[in-house]
């Protein structure tokens, strides 16, 4: 070992037995060549060993100097939530498709994991949102957002009707199937589907986008990531707000949303071959053009 | 009376109050012209007179020569689904911004009408979908739809899978927050916010529409009348359909859904000078254009 | 030979030298079962041979039972609208990747055109459109679209601006990038790039796509095949017009276009497991769906 | 006067004769003031008046202290681009319905102007882009861009084909009716009806948004000031640029176009209670909603 990061991290995929064998041989990788590995509680069931030291996502978060996730996109947008207030750095390892997250390959995970220990990467910054929901001037529900922040009808049949203001100035009433309030890395994610622009993960950035608008000309914004953006409910149907298809909370008529930039980051580290637009052209079928 | 339009129903939308002074009026005006008036329950019991005879809905579809629906688009949705085994003509008369089925003013009531009982209108043919949810093998659900069919995502956060077949034909696979089968009348309601063509009126034709598609490239596809739509769930979340923003029904993981077009339509009066491309105009808000 | 097709027309994509050993071979099978084959003029200088009779497309439309044309969609839209008034039935084979309509592999064409001449095939019509400039009351340019009429500015940076008509009724000003009138077949081509749905191809509908609309609710508009289109030019800027991607011209501020079907169809025949949404699946990457 | 704007030059949209009056108006009331007014040749052909000094508009760049523009939108980009990199700031009033540049009423610029002299206003500081084309390793072609730097196909009838690189990274091949390199001050523009985001102008982003792509999921990216994006024409048909609707340029098949930003910026003051929000909900018809 001769690297910055000696005490690792490894986080699977929950309920995946098929991450057991590769997590393990990644520990005993990492093992053999002198790293501290870290387990937090729900791999270590997953992958029966007691050989590593067992913690929690809060104690590995204090202690690691690099979590590496195995998975899909999904987990890693829990696992960035859960740690991104330690600044720990996270690599994404991905058994199947890659994903825009996690982007190297188990297939050749142990030279790409070489590589970074040996300090080649590329950081990426990437920005968060936190939505509360204020009800009768309380805050009653608080969470973070990796991709976005979505605002939809529940059972309901029909539209929703909704306020939107951006620090304190009155936007739009938007009458609409819901709204998302996107990331740069949320941009390629739902957002998407509803007609948003992509926004290079690089960018600080929000994009408000409506779903199914019934006012045709009510498009997608795209705002600073210092905006303060506010959500007043006008209907009285099932409304629900959602941060990355997870926490989903149901909303009264008097309920306020307010989303606005988390304070810290989350710190990817990339090979340094990893090309955003590659990802594009690959996970959105550009590249099959002639 | 010198009309073929003898005997008249008024139907009014319910609770509300607003119509019933102009419902009353409008009832003076006919009976004092030597028609007969006949009045549904619900709208009796709003309007409060005991002057005219009240009938089901079923009795009026079997005695009236014309039901005058007086309210918005909704309303006359609603009564277009009950009435349109009984082939009654319809006229819409609505209160505030005119709709695209509800297209005379109460303010010119009197003379729309008159026009139209002297034989000087325009009629038009709608055709209507039935909707059918298969279980086991067996119908569980029936549903008329003027507008469309909607299946829909309900509590649930992520995207719904399904796959469409027509004519017992596999069309694809969609994950989507939902898919809208719409008839042309449905073209300019949901099926217009969600990306699908306005269908003139006039044609027979169906459209399938995605919500929202994870693959971006999952068009709406116009499809003939006489196709039969399935549509086979595949994801295990909360799933739905509605008709016409109603009459909502939740899916099982094995159901099918089953959309043909109905096979009566549903017969509407405008006056001499309607004309279908000024409504559009008037409601996309075309008209501010130079 | 036992078949109603006993004169076959061999065509080949123009200015392609690729095509000449395949069209040689296939001349050479068909008549060795006794098929007499006929080469039109461009072709039989590609193909180089002098062993069978060459002729003018007219006179192939008068002799010959079938016509097989070799080459891309762009071919076949070229020849159908040659042939179209003769009332030949058509076959697409394509030497790369399978068209919309020259969907039959050169690799497999004898056994598909075994089974075609043994009468086992799908029939398909298909519609086209016929546009005419009309300057001064007196028509300049008259010209066939099995795709689509296409409005567009030429040289000029801003949008035009002209008027829509349907059956001499006013629809709308548009001003915009331009206008597209599609045939079913021709809203896989460009009006699907400009966000008009598809149109099942067993369908005769025109659907009217506006490209880049400066008023967002300028949505597509499907209307009945009976329906004439006229577009009336606004702005004195370059404003051009196309047929399938051909036949330029170029209009003045006065002059109007008429669009209408043309009252003669294109016959398509295909091998009995041709699938219509399967072609869609692989041309627009559905496929590759989960 | 008692103002830091002692010099204030006035600038008239060009053959329009209907400025003439306002304009005068408007020296009179500054001169009456004890401001010095100037104006540009153009202006002052138009107006007829002999009593103000007559500058070029380079002049005018280096002795104003603020310029007045009175015309549309379309008036204020190109007195933008042509004093940007003087740092004069910039006030446009328009005679007709506001626009999102020129949002100061002729009706009442004397009330709004006062307010802005005694330094009660709003200022906004918008980027710009400069294009430059490279032919054979030199630049052939340079221009500002306050909106947006436009590719198109000029006479051809298909579409045309592109690499695209940000940064010299490979981003994409497009194959479209062209692609729009714009500002946030643009994205209200042509890019807002190709499907673009609407950028809030008091960002420093790059939206390339292409037109009409073949390839359906090739969608809007936002992308960061600094980037420098360059296409490389890959198909020969007719290809164009243009900066703002104007300054076209041909190109040919081995041409490169750079976009990048340019390094000075323009300053709009407004007044007070300017709202962009609202701005957006009058000229795109939001604020008709319920």
């Amino acid at each position: 070992m001769n690297s910055s990061f000696s005490t690792i991290a490894l986080i699977g995929k929950h309920k995946n037995p098929e991450i057991a064998i590769p997590l393990l041989n990644l520990a005993e990788y990492l093992t053999a060549k002198n790293y501290t590995v870290l387990l937090d509680h729900l791999t270590a069931s997953q992958i029966g060993s007691d050989k590593y030291p067992v913690l929690t996502l809060e104690d590995i978060g204090a202690q690691a100097d690099l979590a590496v996730v195995m998975g899909g996109d999904g987990t890693m947008l829990n696992i960035a939530r859960m740690l991104v207030s330690y600044d720990v750095p996270l690599i994404g390892i991905n058994q199947g498709r890659l994903g825009f997250l996690t982007d190297l390959s188990v297939d050749t995970m142990f030279a790409s994991l070489d590589e970074i220990l040996a300090e080649n990467y590329i950081t990426e910054r990437r920005m968060l949102l936190y939505a509360e929901i204020i009800r009768d001037g309380v805050s009653v529900f608080g969470s973070l957002a990796f991709n976005d922040v979505v605002l939809y009808r529940g059972m309901s049949s029909g539209m929703i009707e909704f306020e939107v203001r951006v620090n304190s100035e009155y936007v739009n009433t938007l009458r609409a199937d819901g709204l998302i309030v996107t990331t740069p890395t949320g941009s390629t994610a739902y957002a998407l589907s509803s007609g948003g622009p992509i926004l290079h993960p690089g960018l600080d950035l929000i994009a408000l986008v409506p779903v199914c608008p019934h006012t045709l000309s009510n498009r997608p914004i795209v705002i600073g990531p210092e905006a303060i953006v506010e959500i007043q409910i006008q209907s009285c149907a099932n409304v629900r707000i959602n941060c990355d298809s997870h926490s989903c909370f149901d909303l009264d008529l008097t309920d306020s949303i307010i989303v606005r930039r988390f304070p810290k980051t989350v710190r990817l580290l990339h090979s340094v071959n990893h090309s955003y637009y590659r990802m594009l052209r690959e996970k959105l079928g550009w590249s099959e053009f002639p």
